[in-house]
């Protein structure tokens, strides 16, 4: 059993001392992603990915990250995830493996992680923008008017559940909360993009509507987390931390809300349709 | 020309209350990076990767990229880097070529980002932490004591010298210093792992001995910045967060000294040979 986090010995210094003290870390370890797919009677198998993540909703992660890089265009797609029994007694729980549905064709172009890098695209942000819209199955519903005083509610209440930071301080942060800003599901991790990945994952195993909510993240906000949203639907995205100017360019492109520096009462619109 | 920052219009939200105001982004746009390889009487190209940065300072990160990532091993088997010229007009800025010396031959296996992902190796933090050392040219060279008064006095000295962050609050920064605490190099990036390339690209182009040098990174100290000090051979790394449990292991291997949560005159050294 793999667990988020891990004891260490350290030097502690302080005032130029330095004394022996016991610390807590986060957990990194890789995970790698395996997909199934085919025939039920002639099934194959490809190594998709391996991600540096914190163990733990491993299979969340994978049901997430086919999803919002494109692999798959919804849950549905996926039959199961699983952890891989038959690897070697070092890997094992560092492994997954996703079932695609037979009827499911997989296409050898939506591999490479991040599909703003495959060749068939331009190297500029528009055509990034285009690569992300391409891959989306139906465009974001507009969140409409923003609530303030249910915004600024939500970076305490997503602190007050963070288990792991309030050990490690090492770790980020993505929940997804309703509209009237309750929390519904909050997911950490040492990579920002596997704890957007792991939120959405559970969301769409439990039958979230991703449609009615909105995400923060504890961090900042770029392109790789604005497209996430954006091809899972989530109309609101806000982050504690500031946008790029390529995710301020792919929420408005894609009618995404997007609110950055959410902290101490205020925030900035970046992005209103 | 390609700015590392942008303008943009917002609404503003304090106590409830919108307005307009200008605001200025960190810019994010696609570098591509390809590679010329093999005798000059038949020069090859390969597309290496496509990475989400700041612009600007390009040449250097994609010296420094190829150095940590073990593409290469050192300065010396890279004749230039330069800007494309043939690209397209959108695309112009976003693409850089780095020269390969024609004595060197290119591994298609050393191609992949994040060359702990290769199938050779396996998928736990033991192989993670082999496959950085097989890639390493020589082992880091001792940094010995750790001078607690110089190192509390770099995290100022690193923000007095960022100019766009300042600006935008939205961008990661790692500086050089010497052994005596003087601010050697500093870049910015979107990307923290673009920002730690840069600064080690600057290095080995100006012939910076990084082996004498210590190494600030603004926010985390994770596997992957880890990795690129060891590669580099620089000895002393400090990170004003946490740093993750693979990080330290991989620091206590190679002999690196890692520190973190490097802030208000205090530290952790969670790795020191």
């Amino acid at each position: 059993m793999r667990t988020p986090v891990a004891p260490v010995t350290i030097t502690r210094v302080e005032g130029g001392r330095g004394a022996q003290a016991e610390d807590i870390l986060v957990t990194e370890e890789p995970l790698e992603i395996r997909l199934g797919h085919g025939p039920l009677e002639d099934r194959r198998e490809v190594r998709l990915s391996v991600t540096m993540r914190t163990p733990g909703h491993d299979e969340e992660l994978a049901l997430g990250f086919l999803t919002t890089e494109g692999l798959v265009d919804g849950p549905a797609q996926v039959l199961r995830v699983e952890p891989c029994a038959n690897v070697k007694e070092e890997e094992r729980g560092n492994v997954v493996r996703a079932e695609l549905h037979p009827n499911v064709a997989l296409d050898p172009t939506r591999w490479q992680r991040n599909f703003y890098t495959t060749s068939s695209c331009g190297v500029c942000g528009k055509s990034s923008i285009e690569a992300v819209h391409a891959r989306c199955a139906r465009p974001v519903a507009p969140w409409g008017p923003i609530d303030a005083a249910v915004l600024t509610a939500l970076p305490d209440r997503m602190r007050t559940a963070q288990t792991v930071f309030r050990h490690t301080g090492g770790i980020h942060a993505a929940a997804l909360f309703d509209r009237a800003g309750a929390l519904l599901l909050l997911r950490e991790d040492v990579g920002r993009h596997n704890a957007v990945d792991k939120v959405i994952g559970a969301a769409l195993r439990d039958g979230i509507a991703l449609d009615r909510c909105q995400l923060l993240v504890s961090g900042r906000a770029g392109f790789e987390l604005v497209q996430k949203c954006v091809v899972a639907g989530i109309p609101l995205m806000a982050a504690v931390g500031a946008p790029s100017s390529l995710a301020v360019a792919l929420a408005r492109a894609n009618g995404l809300s997007l609110v950055g520096f959410l902290r101490d009462g205020r925030f900035n619109i970046y992005a209103e349709p």
